[in-house]
């Protein structure tokens, strides 16, 4: 609940997220969900920004989220188009022990790597990590993908319908040196080139299923809540309900993150495996 | 997960559960709501069993978990009559960090009693906690009190819908010791008097709300996960959003529980309010 009491909070009075040279709007993207304390109603909406579903004809027979991206397409977008927002922050709890999480969707978007430079400094010594999820299979159609600098925040862990005051304050501070950010690029400031590291998404593991789909094991304790710290070959990932452990075959390091997140389970993925990887940031500066 | 999980696993085969002297039924109390990883469906089923539902004529204008109160009364009951079966487990998860918690509705059921001395000594060093709900007020209409001795089994931290390996194994294995002690009841062992420390329901406390019923502060950090540990007069309850803290102002130290638990925010309440009491359990042999 931490996004959604934000920006109720900032919908009452915005002088938190005011900034003089940045125009800034709260808005809750799922109302009817948020109504009904779950995820979404008829579809998830988070990968609903497709473009079959945002050029489909309009209609009530349409299901809800679907009606709700187009809606949120003509406010923030259209997508790809020039009259599209430059940033939304798609705010976002996970159940995975994640901590502070930026989520990109792309390795050449220059802005945002120097915001994931900027907030990263803020924050320290408290960390933050950038998760890239630019797979071409993997990559999926959220909310923030209809502004040219969509950024993802993704905070925990924190069960659903729970407010934890960590989790919220975590969220809202990371907030405050987006805009902080945003601010100064506006102001005119440079920011000369920059490195920032990344952990890259590169494949999603399933649970073990029997042939009707059935989960046959769990996250292994040695895994579960150990996002973003290295799995090895022969290291444990899954526990049968009998007691056998399943252990990591892939051919080398990787760092697991997701792990075991609810909204995942219908997904078929008990976590998605990243790389480490280091990019450069170019100098920007505004025009 | 880990109620429906072992129940699911013990329907298809109850080696586990069998002992040589005890019938068990493995049971799945709201398969609609299982379906839809909901709590419930129309209402909460765990509420559910009050005189006035139980005797109200049966229909299909009922809502769901009315109807399902009704036939696992048939099932298992009827409440309060000598065919209603002697225990049921009701395996329950909760986002709270409580551990292993057994829940009890009554301080004079030495039967029960002397199962939570059997369970405690059995899983030393690991602990597991008595909470009793007999409060006039505050106790209220449980799936499991159509049997003669309910027992409520709540382990957590899990969120809903995931699956942890932990949690899932501490469930397991207090319910193969309590099994075990009806096992031996019924070989006749005596079971000599004993003590057992009991956290005693006395008051339920809400989120500070403004005039509309919305949540105007979390839970303090310092409070947060500190289920079952001492609450003193003048210590930080709640956190408002913004900064202020709200201090615990009773008369004396109590102990809270189910703190920040999800499915509790509906239900006007933030925690529970527990005393520390000792109570003396009878010796017991079967007649």
């Amino acid at each position: 609940m931490s996004g959604v009491t934000l920006v109720n909070l900032w919908v009452k009075n915005s002088a938190e997220i005011q900034r003089k040279r940045v125009e800034t709007k709260p808005f809750i993207t799922n109302p009817k969900a948020v109504e009904k304390c779950t995820r979404y109603v008829d579809t998830d909406l988070n990968r609903a920004f497709s473009p079959e579903n945002l050029s489909a004809p309009e209609g009530d027979d349409l299901p809800y989220e679907v009606q709700r991206a187009q809606e949120i397409n003509r406010i923030f977008g259209p997508k790809g188009s020039p009259e599209a927002y430059d940033v939304i922050f798609d705010l976002h709890n996970t159940t995975s022990n994640m901590g502070c999480t930026l989520i990109l969707e792309s390795s050449k978007d220059h802005f945002n790597l120097q915001m994931m430079n900027y907030i990263k400094k803020a924050i320290a010594p408290a960390s933050c990590l950038v998760l890239l999820n630019e797979h071409p299979l993997l990559k999926y159609s959220t909310s923030r993908s209809i502004a040219k600098h969509p950024v993802g925040l993704e905070v925990g862990p924190q069960p659903q319908g729970v407010l934890r005051s960590n989790i919220f304050e975590a969220m809202r501070v990371i907030l405050k040196h987006a805009l902080d950010f945003i601010e100064l690029f506006n102001e005119g400031m440079e920011f000369p080139p920059c490195t920032v590291e990344v952990f890259w998404v590169s494949e999603r593991i399933d649970y073990p299923r029997d042939a009707n789909g059935n989960i046959i094991a769990m996250v292994h304790p040695n895994l579960q809540d150990c996002d973003w710290e290295p799995l090895n070959p022969g290291d444990p990932m899954f526990q049968t309900f009998d007691g056998k452990t399943i252990h990591y075959q892939g051919p080398g390091t990787v760092y697991p993150t997701f792990i075991n997140e609810a909204a995942y389970y219908e997904k078929q993925q008990a976590f998605v495996i990243t790389r480490r990887e280091t990019l450069v940031a170019s100098a920007i500066r505004k025009a």
